[in-house]
């Protein structure tokens, strides 16, 4: 683990690595308060001729809704550069998996999964129909099972009811063969204000009730970097993550065999990293935030 | 592991327990349909001056709401005879942590839970409040932390929202030695049509949410019978636990140094006691069900 401080430190990291992929919330923002530095440490990376990359773990966000979000930020991104969970599960069902178009997959989740799953051709139920979205009792003896329901994607949904739970844990104890997919599984979810609850403990309710492990596809998995790879020609040996989580952003760029660059301006403390309660999750580079970075120059 | 077949086995197993420990929901009843023969054997087991405690995981019902269930089904029972985890954990806090007057706890549960609650005088918030059970959006920066709030209990609750585990988890973390507590941890619940994701599931999203553990009231818990042993007198020795589950009747029945029943009604079937997949909790004997013991005679 280096810890980056010298302009030279900085400089030579930008030399190595052609490719940067960056989480997002407490990287390049904190909701909607941009991180000092962000936007001209992007700059100067694009006037270096680097690929960037944007993942989030993020299901509730289309790359469209994403991509506004950046506009109002005053971030310059691309919708293609822009890997969400929710897009990296639509990507996994349509390209992956080749989920056939008679099939269905039932949704927990909230409109930017449902849109990500529209634009790629998947049919699906739940998410935001209200029919779900429901504190009405919910009837297993008036439940009919829809048979051509072949997966189950479970992402943060502020809108998470019982009848959505059962019907969930129906499809996937009684349809043979049905899938069980989380877009990704963060146990919080930090806002401006605190944290809350995150997708991670809905889907842990689904798993704790069957006793089954879901396919996570968001970060740390490498399912999120196989999404990324079918459409992004990067060299692992001079690509770098940049993240704020051990388990999810460094556990991500570890497992894809890329390096890593851990920022304190997110969930990870001093003490998670030194010190007798440290992680045994270790990244490749420490810096206090991106911003650090334009001690090489601005633009 | 003793299989009961002959009626001299029956015969000596009432001869040699004076206190019976039933489960109900697989052991008594499905749902609104009477096991056969239960009732004529709990006829007989009261004209031998048996002492008869119902132990249910249900947190949903109070035991007033149980007594009206016993009374509709045509089975003889008394409510202090009904030791429902819903009265345990209210029982929990008024007796055994000697919960403050001026404190709250935070209710994730139903109608019947709260009812205990109140008749133990424990002040609560949450549960049926409207407030509460709501799909509006629940935002942190509006939330009101009570300051009073000591514990959090978490129960099978319908109604789940996101609200509900938001504070929750608002209280869990910002509240110094706030206490987190669980009715039961039952993972299923089920029904005459199927079976459904139990409290057990609620809470596991506030375990992952939070990284934390919280302590559990009913069966397996040894809290439970601390509850029983507070008000009906019984020697261990002379003491059997009849039940359908394996984690939750018959371990309960194992930490609490009781001997064990288990009947094959519910929903343990062979293949959990006997073969390759046989579960490690063994109970002491085994029996089909209930209604067995009328070859002993009938009342």
């Amino acid at each position: 683990m280096v810890r980056l401080s010298s302009s030279e430190q900085y400089a030579s990291l930008i030399d190595n690595y052609n490719t940067w992929m960056f989480d997002c919330d407490g990287v390049l923002w904190h909701d909607d308060q941009l991180i000092a530095g962000a936007v001209d440490v992007l700059r100067l990376l694009r006037h270096r001729k680097k690929t960037i990359v944007f993942v989030t773990n993020n299901a509730t966000k289309s790359r469209r809704d994403y991509k506004a979000k950046f506009d109002r930020l005053g971030v310059e991104a691309h919708v293609d550069e822009i890997y969400g969970s929710a897009y990296a599960s639509a990507v996994y069902l349509s390209s992956v998996v080749k989920f056939s178009k008679d099939k269905k997959v039932y949704v927990i989740g909230m409109s930017g999964l449902e849109e990500e799953l529209k634009e790629e051709g998947i049919q699906y139920l739940g998410g935001t129909d209200p029919t779900d979205c429901t504190l009405a009792p919910f009837s297993l003896a008036d439940f009919v099972l829809d048979e051509d329901v072949a997966a189950v994607l479970c992402g943060f949904d502020s809108n998470i009811t019982y009848t959505k739970l059962s019907k969930a844990s129906q499809y996937l104890t009684r349809n043979p063969g049905c899938q069980f997919l989380v877009t990704n599984e963060d146990s919080t979810y930090p806002n401006a204000y605190g944290v809350l609850p995150g997708g991670g403990a809905l889907s842990a309710a689904l798993r704790y009730a069957l006793g089954k492990d879901p396919l996570c596809i968001g970060k740390p998995s490498i399912t999120m970097l196989d999404c990324i790879r079918a459409k992004v020609s990067y060299d692992p040996k001079r690509t770098i993550m940049v993240g704020d989580r051990l388990n999810t952003d460094i556990l991500f760029g570890q497992n894809g065999g890329i390096s890593t660059l851990l920022v304190l301006t997110g969930i990870t403390v001093e003490s998670d990293i030194t010190g007798p309660n440290a992680s045994s999750i270790i990244p490749d580079y420490v810096t206090g935030s991106v911003g650090d970075f334009q001690v090489v120059g601005t633009f």
